[in-house]
Parts: structure tokens; C-alpha cells; sequence
């Protein structure tokens, strides 16, 4: 008998549609589900938010008070979908609490604040993921599973990037991902670490880096509401500024502790690139491509084939393909944002099911928050920083 | 205050599963909905697939009795989520017990089916939808809207295709989609329908068609079990095979109302095409390409750009596009199959509370089910057939 | 010891440029050459034409005479290179001259005349050849190795297409291209022709056509010079207009002799495309498709690769490929459409070295003006139409 | 009235083909030409190669002494095609002989002997070119000019590749582009070079670099013969080896002068690709892509479009872009590797005609190689290297 879970979702904006989407949808997918979300309570920072947010997403209940929710007996599982300046505090109450946690990324503003995270989950022994939902692309995932499978052979080098230009208008508002007191920092930690994830999952842990970091537009218009709507915000061109203190971009070299070396680039000022997320990586067999603005295929190239019939194969996923039975029948029916996050979704609950840690979760969390600083620092000092 | 509807869904399949998604997951997306759908009954052909259905898809109950269950009186909406075969009667039935209706494509089996069933939605005075999903990927409600706009000028030619390979080994089993008893044609109706639907949609009514109709496999395993697992279908190459009576591929030519001409070809038999669903519209000031395996895309060019800077443009699709206010906030996180169901979903509630019947509806299916039979005509007469 | 021959062409513009580089070019290429050409005598229609072409395309020697240069005895090999209405004149009477022959296409204006043109080399006894040079892009001939090997299978449908935007301008000029007096007809002889040559050579001959044809442009305005400067011409709105009184654009239905079927569209007025010669071909074992725009390139899909792995390959012709050793040392250092003349020219002086017929040669040439012959009437009659 | 001006080719290569085969050919594509080029003497290590030579590329002469031949009185032009060990001594001699010179890339081994040469032609007053062809391929010149217009306003960031794999095989053989006595660098000389130059062309100097080099491929079969033959070369897995002494690879971050910052990456192993040089552009207005395996195509993308109509244009290079007026008649006929050199042909004997120094000269090259050895000083530093 399938058991129901019961989770309270901290934060219902972009973040909250996505996962209450998910939570809805999952057993839809994958049947028999390894649990049935039930979607009890939604906090949000005032009443009038959290009553729409209720209604919308297809909760019991709403609250403003998200530590007495995190608290309470029916709750099985913590969902922070919160900007990045309040995830070690829920997390660490929500651990305490003996609860379940998904935390959205990156995970924290600091690794101070990412060690904190990791040790109360540590101590808790709950199970504990970050929403790194990128790498569950089914083509992300066929990479993971052909390079285990050693198709590709050994690697050499990884270039991953992660291009975007919802910001590259100096007048889109300030709203708080520009904020170093609440997002820690820029391209570096919304997107950049999205690309770190995969590097870790695909080749290893990165052992050093050395980064140009760039603010390009240093003041924005303030923003008023809380409500970060990204690219669908109006441009503002008038009225009052505020100051930009994270980074805009970093372009970065790569030496992974496994010998393998690359480069990562994130930019918010790549005019034309909407989340263009990409990676190449050259093994010693063959090479595999990916690049998420075309996120059903992923280009693979075996140097073992006939030296006439060898190119790229672009493959669709699809059934044969990783969490291909439970997603659509044919490749290419559409793998969209919301099946990343329905996958990532089974993922959780199977985690919490089978009482072992997902991937990647607060300790990969961690890790990555280790690289986001070393880049910062490497931004600074214009050295290879170790992680 | 938004409306609560209930929903009995016909069909627990493939698409009662995207269907299902979709009640749950649209007013998270399209927030104010204009209705909250119910997921009330849910029918299907035995006890255990209907309960089963019902626990997955979160219905509150299930049934195996379609006809009492569209006649209960806190039924609002029915949904045809079967096979072919029993679309008009559930339909018939549907409209008679005055409920609105959402139906999968194609409409019918025939144009004899179609009519009947348009006529008793027209009797009824119900809203009714035929589930032509794709012409609401945005990418092509963007083509519908700069085509309206005249940003293309006048239309001179629309070519159009629906490629796929998942029943193209002769060993794929002999499932309802191959037979005429349950599905009316093959290629024609599965899968061309979807581009006689598009081309209806952007360019106007085609007037006559002149088509190559081929059955490249003519006989396929016999399948054990009802279910219609597309492309996860193992395959099969022992036993009993039985008669495949439709269509696996045509090829036409097109004749519009307007006097724009076009090429209209599906297959089963494309080998390294997975929902290859494409069009290319030449007009007289620019042109549009779409190619539903990158769906976020559409690709336009503009004449009146200037000689040394002109070149299809290829963009993504996002809140500056149609529905893209609903959807996610920057363009290229991603249009899956979800989303198009989604949007489908939001726009017959639309017209439900708005009275106005939505596009396409039962008379727009009826039209593609005259265009369907004229192809078929024309494959068997080597002439030029009249819709 | 290499033998050199003497090479007269008749006519010096855009195509007397590819060819007169294609003459120097092909020993550089192909070493040891088949034959040395050399450029003897260019023909045009004035003295300043002849001998700016002379000095341009560096012949020994000019003339207008085109009559006393095919018969001057020191002319091994007659190159017509000049709008369609001589063709016939001159390759007949080079054939009387005993000259070898290689014509630019399309052969002729009519089938009368190709007949005409086959049964005069036919009593010669000469070489002759036509230049359907995309035929020759080591792409499309790495596509007939395949499909030679058996590597697709059975073919069962071949879609061609040839799109371009050069006249989608109704102010282009009118330059003999849109006559028929001088063109024989418009799309289908000017650029349609060459992809019933790839669908001849890579499928076989086609039995039947069913075509719509249009003129979308009826007058343009009337060119001063008979210069035909394609895309370069400079676009002019007042003034006289003529009548355009040929086809630019024709949509088509193909039936082979072998049973395959297939489309074949070309049209002048695709916004967009520029010189758009695309083919897919679906056979029971694979898969095949081409581009011009991306020549260097040939997508291959192959249905027993394993399932998991199997997509189309992007293979970028090479050393490996065919005509690959005369070319460029590694893959996509880059096929132009000078490496396609190259290529034509070595395999025209091979055939006549070795003293058997290249590939398309005037009966081929013939064999593609019935096939445009029956495009043409089937646009008028609305019929299916024999070859 | 046009001069003639004899060309003495150093080396019958793949260089010497591509270089013959632009003599021959300039003047047919642009014409007027500047001047004539006759190929005079051809110069190889053997009485054999430099007969082979001289036939295949059709020179007057052959010889095997290079110091007379440049000083030859009625030679103009030396034109220096050998490996790189000798480009110094050849130029050093033939500027002092006051020949103009065109040199293949990269100007030489070493910093020092790039000065030397520089300085030779500076004190000879001769005419100099480093053969960085492929920034004379039309789309890279479009670029050049749409930046040079401030369509894509300020540049911030510059992000360049040159992949290949014809020697990621381990038993590809020991040619002497792997020897550092020979070559003076690997990928960095060989390839990455001329994406510096483009970086120079398109962005303006590099100023500082950081880089990590590798040698991924120790030992490579001795190979008989001097020939390189590229991705030509027949594998041999057994018999001698000998080492390679020059980095197989570098990935590296790069500061402009100018503030503007990028990365910069070439490979020899990157199986795949074939000859991936890419490069993208952030300006503050709009971005540019190009790769020249699809050298035909542009990307640009300008910030200014409307919004929803907004998206990369694949601008088509032709008539209407740089050089076009010189080439073929529509875009994508097809620019191949022959149509850069036909170009670059064409530009340096232009700049001899006016006496203007072309670019990029020897001077551009000597700062290509001051980029050239700080790369290679930082791969060993792990630190910012000035160049």
C-alpha cells in the first residue's frame, strides 16, 4: 500500500508552482509511486500570500509561520522553496523538527551557512536533497549512464556553460538575486552552481579553480514587492537605484581531483541565450554534448565507429532512456521544466522510502557551496583557488 | 470566486494520464483559473484498471459504467480519453446529458461518426473541444499570431509533416492504432490529423487534397491486453500476426480555401523521427519554420529585414509569447508535452465559463475528419478529392 | 604521362567562372590527374565580353564564333555554359565536331530538344555529361555508398525539396530565367531538375508525378543587358515589366519504378532559403538526410544501432568519404561549391580518359526533362502523369 | 591594365595546394583583379616533390634551392607554405631580397624568431601576411563589420574553441606538427592561433592570459616520409615511437586590453570534432555565434528586436555581406576552404597594389605569437601571464 506524505512548502512562488506541480503530478508518472505527496500546508510571508498560494497550488491549509508548520506532527516532509538568505534556518528547524527536507538551490548563501545545513541533517538522520533539477534531464541522466558504462572512455576535459540574458537589460529590477545579503551571490550561485552539479555528477568533484569574475551593470532599478518574476518583469527605466554587489558572470578554469580538467562560464548578460545550459565533454572513446534549450536530445560520439558512419548521434529520450517508463511512450512527445521536476520529485520520495540519500543532497550541496566561494575567491585574487 | 468543475474522464491510459496532469497542475499555472477542474470519476474498461487509475490520477472515485457516470448530476465535464471506436457514442451520450465535452483526437472513426457527434453538441448547446494538442505549443500560437498580424504577409504555401519511427519495425505489435474497426486510419487519423489541424489553424479550410496513401507493414504480432503503449511496446517477433487494415504513411498535395497551396506527409515508417511534427509556411513578406521536436523554437524570417542582416530568426518562446504569462518566467526552461496539455486544459475552462465555444471544437474536427477522408479517397482514386 | 586537352567554353558568366576554376583547380586536387585541362578558347557574345573572359577565366584565346570553335581541330572538349536556349545548337553540333561534351544543366528546354541533343552524342560516339553538380557533393555521394551498401534498407519514400528567396522579390529583374523562350521553364528546369537528379541517382527513375505549379511573380521589370546576375542583381521598382510566363514554384507528388514514392517541391519564393537542397529518404533499415545549406554535413540514422544509442549521425565528410582524397586532409575544413565543380570536372575527363559514360550524361539529362515535361503537364491537367 | 606578378611558392603540400589553387583562381573571382598571380617556381625538398609539385599546381618551374629562388630577379612574391621550423629563414631571406611575402601561420616557432622576421620586413619595406585565413571567411568578416558598426555595442565577452580529433587516435603518427623543434607548440600554434587572431580582429589585443595545457597523447609512431598528412594518415598501432614534445591541448581565460574578457580552448582530442572553431560574442547590444564547420551561417542576435520577435538570425553570408560581391551569386552556394584562400589571395596581392600593409601582417602574427608563448609560459605557472 502506497503511503501518503504529508509536506509543507515553504515560499510559493516560481519555485512553489513548480514543486506543487510535481507533488500533484508524480504518482501520475511514476505508478506505483514510491509515495503519495499530499500537499497540506503552504507558508508564504503574508496571509493574503499564502491564501492565494493555498488555493492555487491545491493545499489544506496556508500559514505565515513557517517554524510552527515545520513542527508539526503531520508533517512529513519540508519543501524550502524560500530565496537563498532563509534556507539554513528552515532547514536547520525543519531537520530538528526530525523532518524530511527538499531545499531549493544553491543551497545556501555561504559554506558557513551549507556546513550548518549539512550537520543538522547529519545529526537528525533525516533524508535531504537539493533541487538541482537540471541534471535530472533524461538526457543529462543517459550521459551519466553512458559514461558509467565507460562509452566515452575516460575524460579529458568538461566545458559547461550556463548562458542567460533575462538580465542583461541594465533596468530589469533589483529584485533580490542581485542582493548579496540574500542571495550570497550572482551568475555564480543561481545558475553556476546548476553546472557544478553536473560537472560533480558527470566527472567528479572539482578540486580547483580559477575564475574572471564581471559585474556588468552595478546598479538596477529597486523593485518594489518582493515577488522576483525574472524575465517576465517590466523594465524600468526611471525613478530610484540600487546597488548590484554579486556577480553578473564568471568564465572560469576547471581541474577536477580525478585529473580531468575544463572551464565553466555562467553570464546574465548573454544577449540571446535564454537558459542555455550547455556541456561538452571529451573522453578518451568519445564525447557527449548537451545543451538544455534542446533538452530531449543528447549528442554523443563513439570513436569506435566506422570511420565513414561516424558523427554526433543526437538521440531523443525516450522510453529506453533513463526514467524513460515513466515519463511519455514515444521520444520527443516533450520533455518540458515540469518533468524535471516531477522526476526530481520521485527521486525524493523514493529516497525517504528506501532510507537512503539522494543525489545530490545537502552533503553534494555542501560541496558545491565549496566551489561557488573558491570561484568567488579566484574572482579576487585571480589565482587557482583550491575548493 | 473561481468555480469548482467536476470532471468524468473516460480512459485511463497514456493520455488519461496527460489529461489528468493537467486538471491538477493548470490553475497552479493559469492563476486566477477560470475554473478549478474536479477530478471527480474516472471510468475505465475493468474494476482494477479503473481503481487503479482512480488512486493514481487522484480522482475521487472510479467506475466502469461511462453511461451512468456522464448522466450523474454533479458530473460538469466528460472527457473522452479512449480509443476511436467509442468516441461518438460517449460523446452522444455526453451531450445529451447536457455536459460539456473535451474529446481526444481524431473526432471519429468517420465523417459519418463526426457529424452525429457535431450535430448533438450543437443540439445540446454543450461547449465541446476536439484534444489537438500541439497547435498550443507557443511556438505555434506565436506563428498563429504574427501570421494574423500579417507579419508574413499573405500565405503562399504551407508544407507540413508528422514523422515518427516507433512502429516502423514491422515486430511492434498489433496494437487499436493499427486496425480500422477501433481506429478509422492509420497515419492518418493518429498522427496527420495534428498537422490538418495546424494548417487549418494558420492558413484557413483545405479545399482538396491528392494523396499517395502506403500500409509499408501489413500484418504485426498480436498483442495480448488492451493497453496502447505506443513506443514502450516490447517487441515481438514469434506468434500469431494479424492484418494491419490502415494506412501507415501518406503523402499529399494541398489545395487551400484561399488559394494557398501545400505538401502535407505522415509516416510510421521515418526512421530517426520521434514526433517529427514540422511546418514551413512561405508568405509573401517571410516565412515561419516549426519543428515540434524543439518545441521551444520557432524560427521567422522577415522580408522587410534589412539585406546584410537577414536571416530566420530562431526564438524561444517565453513571457513575451502567447500563454507565456501562465508558463515559466524566461523562454527555453522548457515546453514539454505537460505544458501543451496544460494550456489545452486552461483554454476549454475558458470557454466553458465564457460560453464561447473554444478552437478546435467538434465542428473543426468534423472538418479534419472530411479532410482525413478525402486523403483516403484520393489514396485509393489517384485524384484530386474535394473536402 | 598525363595528357592535357584543350577546352572550349562557350559562354563566360557565372557559371563559365565555375568552371574555367574548376579547370585549373581539378590536377591540384586529383593528382595524378585523369587529364590536364586547358583553357583554349572562351566564347561570348561580344568581343569586349570575350576577351574580358579571356583575361578573367585565363584562356588563351577569345571569340565570338562559337560555330568555328567547336570545329577547330585542336578543341578536344566543348563546354556549354550559357542560358538553355543554345544548348541544343551547340552540343549538336560539337557532337558533329566529335567533341566531347559536358552541358550545364538543365539539358535542354524541351524533351524535344534533349532527344535531339542524346541522339546527336549517341552518333557521335562522344563523352558527354551534364552538370548536375550537387549530385557530386561528397555528402550526396557518401548517401549513394549507403544506400548502395544496403546500409537504409528497401527505400520507401524520398522527400526532396529546393527552396530559395533570390526572386521572392516581385522587383528582381527579369532576367532570362523567368522566359520561356530562353528557359524552357522556370523552378522545375532552373533548380527542380537537380533534385530529380539526386532522387534518379540515389532512388532510381521515376514512373509518375502529379504536381501543382504556380507563378506567383507574373511581371517583373524588363533588364537592361543580358547579364543574368542572380541574387547579386540589384532590385529595381519602376520602369517596364515583362511577363514572366514560367513556373517559380512547384509542389509535387513522386512515384518510382521500384515502388517508392515520395514529394519533390521547389520554389522561388521561400523567404529564407537560399539555396535550400534538402533530401530525407526512409528506407526499412534507416534513414537519410542532407541539406545543402550544410553540405558538409550527411545525417544518418541507423535502425540497428542499439536502442538506447540511436540517433541520427551527423557525419562530416572527409579522407573517409568519397572524392575524400582529392579534397581537404580532415573533415569540415570546408566543401564549397568550388569543390563541388572540381569534383565534376575530374570525374568528366576520367569518363572520357577511360572512354565510358559519367553519371548524369545526356540520356540521364533526357530522362530529367521527362520527368520536368511531366511536371509540367501534370500542373496543367491536375493528373497523375507518366514519365 | 592588370599586372602580372610571379609568385615563387616555398613548400607543395596541403598548403601549397590551397595557395596554387587560389592563384589560379583569384583573378575568375575577383575581377578586376589587383593584380595577376603566375605561378612561377615551385620550391620542395626534392627534385621528385618539386616536379610533382610543379606539375600538379602548374608552375613554370621547379626547384629545390628556395635561397636562390627568392632571390631571383623576376620574382615578386615568396610565398612560404613549409612547416613552421623554417618560416624565419625563408622570410628573413626573402625580405631581404625585397620579395613581399605571404607566410603560412603560425609566423614562426618562438617569440624571437617572429621579432626577427618582423623586423626583416620592417627594415625591407616589403609587403608581409600571415595566411589566418579563416578570418576571411565572409561570416567572420560580417561579424568584423557588424561589430565595427556597433550592432552588438560594446563587447564584454569573447568565448573561442578550435576542437579537432584527427589525432585524438593515440596511434595517429608522429608528424612534425607534434615535434616542438619543428612545430614550436601543439594545439596552441597549430590551431589555437588563428582563434587568437580572430580574437585580435573581432575584439582588439589580448593583454593577459591564463592557461592549462596538456599533452594528453605521450607517444605517437615515427612516421616515414616528411608528408603530413593530417586526418589522411594511416593509422599503425605497432613499430617505433617517439614522443610528443608540444601540448595536445589549452584551456585558458583571456583579458582584453580593452577590458572586455573571454575564454579560449583548443584541442586535439576532441573526438567529434572536426575543425570546431567557434566563437561567441556578448556585447551590450547583441551577441554574434559563429562556427565554422557551418561556415556559410551567421549568428546574430540584437537586443533591440522587438520582444517577441526576438531571437538569433542565421544570416546566410552572400551578395549583400563582405567579399560577396567576388564569390557566388546566392548565399550558401557555398563557401569552402578554397573560397578563404581565394579571398586572402585576394587581399594580399590588393595591399601590394595600393602599398598598404594587409592584416593581418607580420606584425599581427608577432603578437599572436607573444599570446602563443604566454599561454604556453602560464600552462607552466598556473598564473596570469602579461603578454
Amino acid at each position: 500500500m502506497t503511503k501518503t506524505m504529508n509536506v509543507a512548502m515553504i515560499g510559493g512562488g516560481f519555485m512553489g508552482k513548480a514543486h506543487a506541480m510535481a507533488y500533484a503530478s508524480m504518482p501520475m508518472f511514476f505508478w506505483p509511486a514510491p509515495a503519495i505527496p499530499h500537499r497540506k500546508v503552504v507558508v508564504d510571508v503574508s496571509e493574503e500570500m499564502a491564501q492565494d498560494a493555498q488555493a492555487r497550488f491545491g493545499f489544506d491549509e496556508a500559514s505565515t509561520d513557517w517554524k510552527a508548520t515545520v513542527h508539526r506532527d503531520d508533517i512529513d516532509v519540508v519543501d524550502i522553496c524560500t530565496p537563498n538568505n532563509v534556507h539554513a534556518e528552515i532547514a536547520i528547524e525543519a531537520a530538528k523538527a526530525g523532518k524530511h527536507i527538499i531545499c531549493e538551490k544553491p543551497l545556501a548563501r555561504t559554506v558557513e551557512e551549507a556546513e550548518a545545513m549539512a550537520q543538522a541533517v547529519r545529526d537528525a538522520g533525516v533524508i535531504h536533497m537539493v533541487a538541482y533539477n537540471y541534471r535530472r534531464t533524461p538526457a543529462v541522466a543517459l550521459a551519466k549512464r553512458l559514461i558509467s558504462e565507460g562509452r566515452i572512455g575516460d575524460i579529458l576535459n568538461f566545458r559547461g556553460t550556463y548562458l542567460q540574458d533575462w538580465s542583461a537589460d541594465p533596468d530589469g529590477p533589483l529584485s533580490w538575486r542581485f542582493q548579496k545579503k540574500v542571495a550570497g551571490s550572482g551568475a555564480i550561485g543561481d545558475i553556476g552552481t546548476h553546472v557544478v552539479d553536473m560537472a560533480h555528477y558527470l566527472v567528479g568533484p572539482v578540486a580547483e579553480v580559477n575564475a574572471i569574475t564581471k559585474t556588468y551593470v552595478p546598479t538596477r532599478p529597486v523593485q518594489s514587492g518582493g515577488v522576483d518574476k525574472l524575465g517576465a518583469s517590466e523594465k524600468t527605466s526611471g525613478g530610484q537605484r540600487g546597488e548590484v554587489d554579486v556577480d553578473d558572470e564568471f568564465t572560469s578554469l576547471l581541474k577536477f581531483e580525478n585529473g580531468a580538467v575544463g572551464s565553466l562560464e555562467a553570464t546574465r548578460n548573454g544577449w540571446g541565450r535564454n537558459n542555455f545550459i550547455t556541456f561538452e565533454i571529451h573522453g578518451t572513446k568519445g564525447s557527449i554534448h548537451f545543451n538544455y534549450e534542446r533538452r530531449d536530445e543528447l549528442k554523443v560520439f563513439f570513436a569506435d565507429d566506422p570511420g565513414d558512419a561516424r558523427g554526433f548521434r543526437t538521440i531523443y529520450t525516450g522510453p529506453a532512456h533513463p526514467y524513460g517508463e515513466g515519463l511519455w511512450p514515444i521520444p520527443a512527445l516533450g520533455i518540458g521544466y515540469s518533468e524535471t521536476k516531477i522526476i526530481e520529485c520521485h527521486d525524493f520520495f523514493k529516497a525517504i522510502v528506501i532510507g537512503e540519500q539522494p543525489s545530490p543532497n545537502f552533503e553534494d550541496g555542501l560541496l558545491i557551496e565549496r566551489v561557488a566561494e573558491a570561484l568567488i575567491r579566484s574572482g579576487t585574487s585571480g589565482a587557482w583557488e583550491a575548493v
